[in-house]
Formats: C-alpha cells, sequence, structure tokens
C-alpha cells in the first residue's frame, strides 16, 4: 500500500488524525483480513447492492454505478481466480477490496462508501454468508434424515435389546431406534429454519451506528439482497451478534445429537455388542496393532463436539457486558463461527455418506435382545391384564428375575411352574406374551416400537421432511 | 416408609429383584424429591390427565378413575397447604405422591401407573412446568418491552452521545438509544416462543422407553393437557432434554442482552457519565464509605449472567455422549432450569420495575455529545455533497480534529477561516451541519436517530410486542 | 430489624445519604444472606481474631476485645444450636451477626467493624471455609486413591481386554487398569494442594478497597487466622476471585476424572460387557422394568460433571472484565462454589465408598481378552526379534487377521501352517508370546502393564500419597 | 503417496487387515497433519532420543542408530527450509516424517518405530511442545510484570479515585491501583509454573496403550529430553490431556485478568474519564468517523476472552465421559491448544509494549477524585477517633454527604460551622483528614495505598520476579 500523497497518515482509511505510524505488531495483532477475506465474495454482493441503491437515490450517477459494478466483478474474478493480492496493511477484507477499486476505477471507488460504514457493511456481509451457508447446512441436514427414514424402514421389523442406564430394559425395533434419532434432527432442522429467519434482516444503512445523512432507501437494498426487512435499529444493527450466537446454539445442540449417536455407534461396532458393521471405508487402523479396525468417523464427530461447545460460550462470553453500539471486540464472532460451520457440514456429510451403509448385524441384536430378561415388563402387564394391581405385578416379576439370576434362566426359559410360584394367576398362554416378536408388537400406538408404527412414522417423516425443503 | 409386607423390598417401586437395602448416603445421593416436589402441582395434573384418558380406553374404570382424581385433588389441597409430608426414601416426586394417593385409597391408588414409567411421567411434568413458567417470564419480558418503548418515546427528543470503541462516535438520541435495547429483547421474545413450540409436545405414552402394551389413546391425554400433538418416537421422548437446552439458551442470550444494558447503567451512574439517575429504591450503601450509592440492581444482573451461561454449559455437557435411552444422567436437568427460570424472572422483573423509574440528566447528556468532535462525519458529509470524495472528506476532516485537538477546539468552535484551511470548499452554511440538533435530524431514514424515525420506530415496536400478545 | 433511632435511613450499615426505602422485591433480589449464611462460623472465627489484632494495637481496650470475643461466642452457639433469627432485611451473614452482637453487649458491638469492611470481611471469610473444605475433600480424595491403590494390589494379575477406540487392543491387567485412574487423581491431588496455597492468604485490612487509617497489624490477624501471609494489594484483595475459579477448575479436571470411571463401570455392569458387580446396595431399579438393577452412582456422578463445568464457566463469565475494586457483581460467586464444593465431597464420597465394593467378574474379562486378537501385537513384536522390520511385520500380522476374520480363528487358534503361510521366520515357538500371560508379563517395565510392575506402581502410589498426607 | 508394493493396502502404517481404501472424504475429515505439523521439530526431537535409547539397549544398532539420528537431521531441515512436501493420505505429522525417513535411508527407518506408538508418541511431542511454549509464556509474563511494577514506582504518587461499584469510593495512588494488577499476574505466573511441572513427564514407553516387549529404559529417554520422570501407568500416559485444559485453565484465569485491565484502560481512555493517554501507535481509527482513535489493543484483548474461555470448555467436553485409553476424540486436542497458546502470547506481547507506554493525564485523575466524597471514609474515621462507634460516625457522615448532595458542596469545601451541624465533635483539624494526600498516606500498611506502601511493594514484587527466574 502506498499512502494517500496529501496525507501524513499510515491508514488510507482513517489516518488524517494520527501522529504516528501503527506499530508493526498491532497492525498484524488488529488486522483481521486472514480470516474475514471468506466474506469476500458476500462483500462484493453487499457493495453492489449498496452501489445499485445509491444510483436509484441520486447519490451516485448511473454511470458511477456501472463502473464500481464493472470493478466489483473484475474483483470477483481475480478472488475467485486466486489472484487477488490481500494485504495486512489494509486491515480487512473490505479495504483490500476497496483499495483495488479505487486502484482499478479511480476516485469513484472511493464514492462507494457513501452513507455506510465498516461497522454496517461487516455486519450485512456476515449475515448475506451465514444465510447461504445456512441452506447448505439445511441440505445435509435433509440428506443425513433421509438416510436415517430409508435406513428404518428397511429395519422396521429387526429387533433389537433397548436400553436405559446401559442395562438391557426391553426389545425394541432398530427401526424405532433410528428414528428416535431422526427425531433429534428434525428438532434441529426446525431450529436451523428459525435461526434463519433472524439472520435474514438488513444492516446496511446503519452506517457507523446512528443512520446516514444520506437519501439512502434502505428498502431498496433489502429487497435487492433477498432480506426480509430492514433491521429496525442502527445501535442495534451494529452491534448485534445474536444471528451468530444462536447458530451456534443450534450447532451445538446438533453435535449433541451426533455425539449420542456417535456414542452409539462405537459401542454397537466394539466386540462386546457387535451390532452393527461400519464399512472399512469410514474406519482407520493402528501404527502398532495390525488387528484395529478402529470407528474413527463416529469418535471424531463426538470429540467435535466439544469444539462447537467451546464457540458457544465463546461467543456468548464475547458479548457479555458490552456497552454499546460497535466495540473491537466483535471482530472475534468471525472465527468461532466459520468454524462452527465448518465442522458442522462436515459432521454431517460424514454421518450422511456413513449413516445408509451401516450394515446390522441381526443375528447378535437378536440374541442380545433375548437375554436380560427384557420381556420382564411384559410379563408385569399380563398379571395387571389378570386383575394384579401394577405395583404388585412389578414386586412379582422382580422375585421371579431374582430366582431366574440365581438359577441363569430367563423368564421364557422357566417352566410353568416354575413361574407360578410366584402367582397363582400365571397360565400357559404367558409364555406368547414373552417372546420378543409379541412384545415389539404389542406396543402398537403413535410412538411406540411396534414395526407397523415404525413404518407409518418413518411415512410422517418423511412428509415432514419434505415439508421443510426436502433433501437436496 | 413402611416397606410393603409382601416384600423383602427396600424400595416400593422396584424392590423385588434386590438383595441387600440401599446404602443410606446412596439413597440421599441419588434422591431427587428435594428439588423435583417443585413439579408436584403438574405431575398431579399430568396423573389427572392420564387417569381420565385410561377410563377412556377402559383400562381403569370410571369408579377407579373418580378416586384417583379425588384423591389427587386432596393431596394437591395438602401440597398448596404445605401440610405434605415428603419422603427422600421415596426418591422422587412421583413415588411420594403415588404413595400417598395409595395410602388415601388403597389399591386402585396402585393402578395410575398403568402404562406408564416414571420416565415418560417426568418428561411430561417437566414439559407443563415449563411451558408454565415461559408464559410467566414472556408476560415479564413484555411488560420490560412496553416500558423501553414509553420510555423512548419520552426521550425522543433527548440527545446524547453515541459511542463506537466507548469513544464518542456521534450523537444520537436517548430514545433511539433505549429502543436498541428493545430490540434485542424482541429477538429474545421470538426465540421464547420458537421455544414454547418446541416444549409443547406429549412425552407420556412413551412408557420405560419403547411404549406400552397397553390401549391408550395419546391424542386424547394430549389434547387434556393442551399439548399441540404426542412426542413421535418413544425412545427420544423419555431422553430428550433439548427443551431445557434451548430454553436455556434463550436465557443465556436475554441475560447477554440485560448484562450490556447493565454495563451501560453502571457506566451511566458513575460520576464521571452521570447521564441518568436511579432512584434510591434500587440502590444501595456501603457498610463503610457513607456517601457510596452503588448501582447494585444492574450489576447483579450483569453477574448472574455467569450463572445462566454456566447453567447452559451444565446441560450441554449433561447430554454429550449419552447412548439412548434413559440413563440417570438426566435427573441432573431439573436443578439448573429452575434456576435458570428462577433467575430469568427475578431480573426480568428487576428491569420491568427499574426502567421507567430511569431519569435522564439532559444537561449532561447534551453536554458530553457537543465534546468529542461528535459532529465530524457530518462535516465530511458536507463535503462529499460539495463533490469530494468520501475518503478525500474524511482526511481533511481528520486533520481539521487534529488541528483541533491541538488546539483545544470543538469542530463547531472554529472560525470559517481555520476550517477553510483544510478544503476551500467549507463555507459559511458548514454550521448548520454541525450543530447537534441538525446532525441527529439528518439521519432520518428507517432504522437512523433522528426523532421522528425514534417515534415512529416505537410505534412499530409497540404494534410488534401487541401481535407477540403484548404486556399481561 | 429496628432502624437506628437517629436516622430515617431504612438500613443500619449505609442508609444516611438515602432519601426512600430500599424497594422490597430489590432487598430481597440483592440480600446475600440466604446463602452467605453458610459462611457464618468463619466470619465469627475471622471476627475474633479481628478483635484480638485491634486490641493488640491498642484501638481497642482489652475489656471492649473480651465482650466482642464473648458475644460472638454467644452467637456462635446460637447459630450450632439453629435458634440464631436470620433476617433477609440485615441483607448478608455480616450485618445479621453485627447487629445481633449490637444487641448482646450494646454500643461496643459496632466497634468491630473498625479498621474492615464488609469487602475485605467476606473475601476472608470465604477463604477461610474454602481453606477447610478443601481439607475435607482432600481427605475423601486420599480416600478413594487409597481404595484404588489397595484394589488394584488384589488385582494385579487379573487379565482383561485393553481398549483403544473401545476396539479390542492389547490384553492389560485390572490392576494396572485401577492404577490409571489413581494416576489421574494424583494429578488433581497435586493440583488441590496447589490451589490451597494460593486460597491461604489473607485479605482482611484491605478495608474497603484501599486499606484504613487505624494502624493495624495485619501480620498479627495472618497469625491468629493461621494464613500464610497478608495479601500485597488491598485493591486486589477485595476484588480477586481467582480462588474460586481455581478450586472449580481443580474440580473440573476431578469430576472429568471420575466421569471416565463412571463411563467405564456403566460399560462394564452392562450385560454385554459384564466385566464387574456392583453390590445392590449402590444400584437402583426401575419403577416399570421389575428385572432392572441400574448403576446410578456413576451415572449420576457422570451427569454431574455438567454441574461443575457449568459452574467454572459461570464464574469466569463473572470476572471477566470487571473494573476494580470490588463490584456487586461478586456476590455471585458463592452459590456456585458452594454447589461444587458439595457436589465434589458428595461424588468422591460415593466413589471411596463404592470402589473397595467393586468385585471382578474375572472369567469374563479372561474370556473377552481372548477374542479380538488382542495378542496381534505380541506376534509383530516376535517377528520384529527375528529381524523383520516393524512396518513389515506389522503389514504380515495384518493379512494373518484378515485370514482369521475370514476363518473365525483368534491367532492363537491357528496351526503352524496357517501362520507360515503369512511368514516363514515363524516357528512353533510363537505360541508362547500368543498367550494373554506371556502378553501381560512380557511389558515389563516401569509404567508397563506387567503383574510385577502393577505390584512395584501401586506401592509407589502409596508412598505418593503418604507423602501428600495420606487418607485421614 | 504409492503404496507399498508388497500390500494392498490404502495405508502405510495400518493397511494390511483393511478390504477397501479409505473414503477420500474420510481421509481429509480424519487427517491431522494440516495442524499437527506444528509439532513437527519436537516430533524429531522426541525420535531422536528414541532412536539413542534404542541403541543404548541394544535394540538398534550404533549404525542403525546413527543413520535414523542423520536422516531425521535432513528432514528437519527440508521442514525449515518449508521444502518438506506433507501429504494428507500419510494422515499426520508421524507418519509424514516416518516414510520421509523410510524414502531416505532404506528399511532402517522402519525401525525407528519399534517400541512405541503413534499414542505416546504424540503425546510426547504435545508435552515436549508445550513445555517450550509454556517458557516463552512465561518470558512475556515476567516483561509485563515487569513494565507493571517500572511504571507502578513511577506513579506512586500519583492520585487518583478508587472506584467500587464504578462510584468513587476513596482515593488511591495509580501506581497502587497498576500493583493490583500485577499481583493477578503474579498468581498466573506461579499457577503456570505449577503447570509447567506437571507437563514435564514422559509419555513415551507407553506404547498403543499397554507398554512394549521390547527392553526400553524410560528412564534414559525421560533424561535424554529433560523430562523429571517417565509417566506411571502406560494407560493413563496416552490417553491423559490433564496438561491442554491445566494449561488452558491457566489461560483463562490470565486473559480474565487481562480482560479487566483492558475494560479499565477503554474506560479510561474515554472522553468521560480522559485518565491516561495510550499513544497511537496502540490505536486505530474509523473508516467513517475521521475524529476517532480508538483503544483497539485493549479492546481486542477483552474479545479474545471469549476465545480462551470456549477452548477450555471445548477441552473439558472432549474429555467428559471418555472411556481408556486412547480415542480419536484425542485428535481434537491440538488446535484449541495451539490457538490458546498463540491468544496468549499475542495478548501478552501486546500488553507488554503497550504498558510502559501509558501516559497518566494526572490533572484529570487528581480533579476526579476531588469530586464524588472521596474522603467521607477519612472523616467517618476522624469522627472515630474522637470516641464515637464507627456505625454512627457512618450515620453522620452519611447525613453531611446527603446535604453536600443538596447544596453541591464536597465535605472539604464545607466550613466548619456545616460540618459541626452533624457533630459537635468535630474541629478545624477536620480538614487535615479531608485532603485527598493525607487520606491516601494514612493508609500506611501493607498491601494500603500510602506512597511508601507502593513503593515498598514494588520492590518485593521485583524481587518475587526474580525469584520465578524474572523478565527474559
Amino acid at each position: 500500500m502506498s499512502p494517500s500523497p496529501t496525507s501524513n497518515s499510515t491508514n488510507q482509511s482513517w489516518g488524517g488524525r494520527f501522529n504516528e505510524p501503527t506499530d508493526a505488531f498491532v497492525e498484524r495483532f488488529t488486522a483481521s483480513v486472514d480470516f474475514d477475506r471468506r466474506l469476500a465474495l458476500h462483500d462484493i454482493q453487499g457493495s453492489v447492492a449498496h452501489a445499485t441503491m445509491l444510483a436509484r437515490v441520486g447519490v451516485l450517477t448511473d454511470d458511477e454505478r456501472d463502473a464500481i459494478i464493472a470493478g466489483l466483478g473484475k474483483i470477483r474474478d481475480e478472488i475467485e481466480r486466486g489472484e487477488f493480492a490481500w494485504s495486512v496493511q489494509l486491515e480487512d477484507v473490505h479495504m483490500n477490496i476497496e483499495a483495488r477499486l479505487t486502484e482499478e476505477i479511480g476516485v469513484t471507488g472511493k464514492k462507494l462508501h457513501t452513507g455506510r460504514s465498516r461497522n454496517d457493511q461487516v455486519a450485512t456481509d456476515i449475515r448475506l454468508f451465514l444465510r447461504d451457508e445456512i441452506d447448505l447446512v439445511a441440505g445435509e441436514l435433509a440428506r443425513l434424515r433421509e438416510g436415517l427414514i430409508t435406513l428404518a424402514e428397511g429395519e422396521a421389523d429387526t429387533i433389537m435389546p433397548g436400553f436405559t442406564h446401559l442395562q438391557t430394559a426391553q426389545p425394541v425395533t432398530f427401526g424405532h431406534h433410528l428414528l428416535a434419532w431422526q427425531e433429534m434432527l428434525a428438532r434441529d432442522h426446525e431450529r436451523l429454519l428459525d435461526c434463519r429467519r433472524r439472520v435474514n434482516v438488513l444492516p446496511l444503512g446503519a452506517a457507523a451506528l446512528a443512520g446516514t445523512t444520506y437519501p439512502i432507501d434502505r428498502h431498496v437494498t433489502a429487497e435487492l439482497l433477498g432480506f426480509a426487512r430492514p433491521a429496525e435499529n442502527s445501535l442495534d444493527a451494529v452491534s448485534d451478534r445474536d444471528f451468530a450466537i444462536e447458530f451456534t446454539a443450534f450447532a451445538s445442540l446438533l453435535l449433541m445429537h451426533l455425539s449420542r449417536m456417535s456414542e452409539e455407534l462405537v459401542l454397537w461396532t466394539s466386540a462386546q455388542f457387535d451390532f452393527i458393521d461400519l464399512p472399512d471405508r469410514f474406519c482407520t487402523g493402528s501404527s502398532i496393532m495390525p488387528q484395529k479396525k478402529n470407528p474413527d468417523v463416529p469418535e471424531l464427530v463426538r470429540g467435535k463436539t466439544g469444539r462447537v461447545y467451546g464457540h458457544l460460550m465463546g461467543l456468548l462470553t464475547l458479548m457479555k457486558s458490552q456497552p454499546l453500539a460497535y466495540n473491537k471486540d466483535n471482530q472475534e464472532d468471525k472465527e468461532p463461527l466459520f468454524d462452527t460451520l465448518d465442522t458442522v457440514k462436515d459432521c454431517l456429510k460424514a454421518f450422511a455418506d456413513m449413516v445408509p451403509a451401516i450394515e446390522a448385524r441381526k443375528a447378535n441384536m437378536l440374541e442380545a435382545a433375548r437375554r436380560g430378561f427384557s420381556t420382564a415388563t411384559d410379563l408385569a402387564d399380563y398379571l395387571v391384564r389378570r386383575g394384579v394391581a401394577f405395583r404388585d405385578a412389578h414386586e412379582i416379576v422382580g422375585q421371579s428375575v431374582a430366582y431366574g439370576l440365581r438359577h441363569k434362566k430367563d423368564l421364557s426359559e422357566m417352566s410353568l411352574e416354575e413361574l407360578q410360584q410366584f402367582s397363582d394367576v400365571i397360565e400357559a398362554d404367558v409364555f406368547e406374551v414373552l417372546t420378543l416378536e409379541g412384545s415389539v408388537a404389542a406396543r402398537n400406538h403413535i410412538g411406540g416400537t411396534a414395526p407397523d408404527q415404525v413404518r407409518a412414522a418413518a411415512s410422517r417423516a418423511r412428509e415432514a421432511l419434505t415439508a421443510l425443503g426436502g433433501a437436496t
């Protein structure tokens, strides 16, 4: 950068009032161009709309507008080709682009900044960028949901043990389990779209903090950029970072859900569970133990949960107690947001690719469900249907289980006589309710694990997904 | 508690299978009744609906239903009168109430638990409770917003310095500043109602994890309790705690906003700013320094931000990597949620009471706006209107400010000759744009600080608030 | 509280300057006595030392000192008997005690506050309290470490599969695994004692913020209270809350470790692993599933991790950006610290009680270690000893494992001929290295899993524990 | 990378057992070389020591050792010259270097990995790296402390208002205030060195998780690398990440302290306070407001607090509930640690450079101290010395202040008669205690604000700093 010849300044955008150049380390420390250049194309998109609006209201001539738009187009090409020369001395993405524009089209380039400030400009850039990224995230999220629904339909009849406290609880279907995952993601999807509504508001026109004296028309700019409306208050518009926090809160819930799925995938691929197989292409090995096949993808996704939680906490801390309006602290909003977006997109892609490749080891699942007295509740329910109060039935079955533990017999392995020593209302038909198939089929109401309910739930889930836009 | 006579168990609800009593410390350590008794009335509300549904589908007789409902009514009265004897040995609110019910109405009381489990029961209780609390929070939030809008209307013409980087930036109106706060809260209000939609779903019927074999009708229960629909998946229904996290994320953003307002209130009541007066009744003194009048309320609210952020992080950590379905870990969801609710309600009440009592020290605000070259941007805009490119105008004004700093003169205090040494396009009409009143009035577009815009914005804000239900 | 007769004030400690009474809600909102009364005995301890010092330097007469100490002794008795009448109107523990003292001994009671402020008083109280609590925590921590070392010695020869990525990796001894837990706690123990050093510094004498004009002798007070030294700077002394954060950071690491142990205990008690048995007294059952025996204690401890992480984040947020010196925000330091202490003590007690009762199911552990090619690394090492480069040996064994997977044979189950198809350096002595006992015994260096190393490590661990003070 | 000719594998380090190549996205997603290459020089340092030890115990010949060390030296040169070709397909820094070594020196290169695993290798690398970085951090921290002590000595007599609740409390000296900052940093410095002790332990030799069958001598390796001792337990050694969390907890406290200093610097450079001047070289301007000079450095440091808190929370979340031993999740430890280190070093450098350049505006400080009844406590103390009980004195001064507020007079501006209307023990000598100089000089005890105490405290602080190694 060569300093303006009529100035003793060290910085083209604000040097007039200063008596000494910025310290070299401070220049590097306070510059943001190394990360905010990621906003370059959205910065240009915003500038084109701003110039168009300025011409519409007569602040720029049509020729000036056209020169600016042409110059910006050329810069966009340079950036896309990787030929743009970024400069830390020019602080940020905005000044880099403006300096290049002025170099390209002369003094008219300097007019682009009329009626705006970097404060409202950067807020606009991030919202434009985030809106596009949200749409990408929504696409991957829908693809994962679609994969889960399809897999669940195929596994609607597959029986596995359901767990509470990681202890065998009751038999469930694998399809039902997969749809539980899908429900978590359905809520995330809704939250994402709620967040998008609040992102989709235009800060531009707030200028530095108070608005501008130029006769701008913010409704025009909003429309050109596809925003639902202009932000209502200039002080708020330049200092609001709620959207970054709200998105990161969405992401934290999403990663929490993915961490739960990951935990189960890791458990299920252990030798002890051995419920599923993950294809080799989603696993890696060990440099020292030749037999290892590690479920790296779910482990890594589980680990990345911390990263996203951390960004949420970082952004909340950032904004705590900041007085109005813009403070330099806010520059710290970008890196956590960018990293959250990248993490979310990668983790969703990894899961959306992997889920359809999960292979259930049905025999192992079934065998596991057979152990652990998983139909004890069914026996209690059987007793209740014969008039025993539920709490008493529970007690009777508890004693049967204690007997089974001592004699190493599951309930279905006991003779009628053995069962009858705990209650005389038990008859031969008890063995029907002690089968796994009978147990799952009997939970036949909305939300229950019965195969028919799973198929119906999958169908409703697909409809709901379609209503949100579906998988892209 | 006296153990059931037909059992060697130590716990009425699950002892049959166990060989030794629970360790006394473990009993206390794992019990939840000390905090979950707060859900008692909602537990009864859910039980009444459950009994009603069970009778509707024929699992209970009408007489049984009536006995249960009458018994629960009596228990509710005991609780409300503070006469209910809570027992830690009975673990939780559910078993305490059920044991009392059975004591009261006999064996029929044991039938109430038919077709449900504590897992779906507690999830239902929390949602019922949280839904009511959300409505209280929304009421206080609306009251605070209303107070801000009214105060803003009254201060639409009051001029104060606007700050960026806590440096004098441009003059703004106090009403405009207050509406910036209001905008933050408007987003919070929307998020709260979005959260309410996801809270308002019925878990009951999920039973322990897989649904139940009884012919329940979950749509009936949902309708009786005012829920929008039954939860779609039983495994998800008993293990989902998204609603607690989403509410706490809402609360974190809200407290972040209140911390920003608090920071400004503390600044403004300092001797150095002296922009406002807070009535004595919202302040406290010092035990050692007799002259002190401390802005305790905003300080304490600012401090409570950490508490709520902490609860958010605690809940996210709680759920990280939990396999399906219910795990004991989940018992830890209640205390952070309860404390978040109490904190949010108290802080909102404190602000809603205090805001209308804020008195602007208008003379001090005006005097502060006069200092600090706050109309420098207006001078730059003036130059642009005379054909100078914005970046050049910025440079010219920067040099004028440097001159002013050396000679201790604000821009409006310089003579025309002094100003003209920096640019020959400056003429006598420059002094019009250098007044504070001219500066704020000129920012006359939607979102700008002009008094007319502030009044129009206040009016729109009141309409938007009314659309969300308004202040109660 | 009856107001001072010569005053129109609403608060005995600071009302003189105020014109209206504190708002009733604000009084409740800003009061701390509901939680800081927990500091009462330490407040009295500090006051006794302060009075003693004041008499030593001549600010109080010996008679005044004696009257104060006698009065405080009486109040301590009232508190310990639960007969003290706490008042929210008196704000906090300090004013409650002082008001009662003045009631008891007359005007001399008012002299106790000479040369101090509530700011340095509360900082002193918390440090005295925390120091005592740290000693309790250290005792429980030592007891748990001792239990682990003893159990490890008993299980030094018990073979189980070692896992990485939850995949079978290499055989290890159960004693070795338990000592890994012990090492985590040894670091926590060190951190706790490092923290204690920084807690053990006297704030008293800092007064409100700047010190006092009375001729106090802070070295005397420090000595009377067992503090290592007076705090060096009054502004820092009244506003420093590092000790609370540092303790909570210690607690977060400790709970992280306990969450890891809990996770393993939950895994090991699952039907799929079935590696250990936890006595019934540490487990609970299900209200609906009669067969359940849930590992509630480790689950709950795992869940409480979030609570402590949350408090750490809350305290860090609390202190962020606070200007010197004391601000009301700081009142929010106590509840998270108290709850962290209670949680830490409970979780340590639960573990210290439970660990000695863990029973290894040795046959299951051994059988699990036999599966999963756990001696594959030993085969690779065998090849290396015969001159094969390690990376090539790894490749050879990888191919052997792939063969074993296809033919469902572990390495030790293959014939010599089968093994030799992958490398001709393999000879009959290979089967010695493929046994589990041979595998663990061969890792015979400091830190390795060989039984002899485990016994030696247990012995060193016990010595190190003793050096830190040992189990109490 | 070209696959090994004797293998069908897709990965040189573990492919033998696998049937299909890793998915291309998964390869990129799970690779760590993009960030862990930062450990390259420490990886080589560890490998040189490992090879040396292996030769010492006879596992390598001296020739093999020499070839390996020479090869590694060449690679180090390539890396330092930026000529090393990093490959994502080779996963991580370890495999990149080993592959290059084998390329360079042939099959002997493969022998380097004998008796170790990437699990203990990476743990060793991070500890070596972190130990060096801690020493750099300690150096900057010492430089900042030194700067503060020197500045404090120069400002030992400069009077400014001391604040509590941001309300004028009592006069203090600026030097005293600066030493309060120094005390915070002194605690951080201690914590850093405590952390270093726990970092300085050798994991190498733990191998994958259980130790190795080679006759390694871990004491030799520890000595070669300057570690205090080998880690005691192999399972713990490969999975322990306490050091990263403990360092980040140190960093969180440090940044919290820097955020407090930053907050005050921002306040003090505001037009309302105007207590100090920061040189232009540490400030930046505005692109739209030509008069602005923004305290960017402290603002940015304050903002970076969130980033470090976030990393702490991320790392704690990462480790929560991880079963032993190494899991892929752990790969996520590096980026937050690296970013924390960079942030800490930058923020310390920024402050260490800036602090000596702070210029006190002494007249403004003094004038501010004169306002706000800052000597009210001195008046109360005066009354006490004349026999009034402190609480009564407080009341009397409170009424004097209320009078002063009504008549716009500070205490020192009232006549003797005016003062005497509140207490007849007041005499003409009262005006001595109402001066600012008298007030600060009277707080003349260790920790007090008297200039002599400040000078003595600065001297002790310098000694303490020297004892920790001093500024480098």
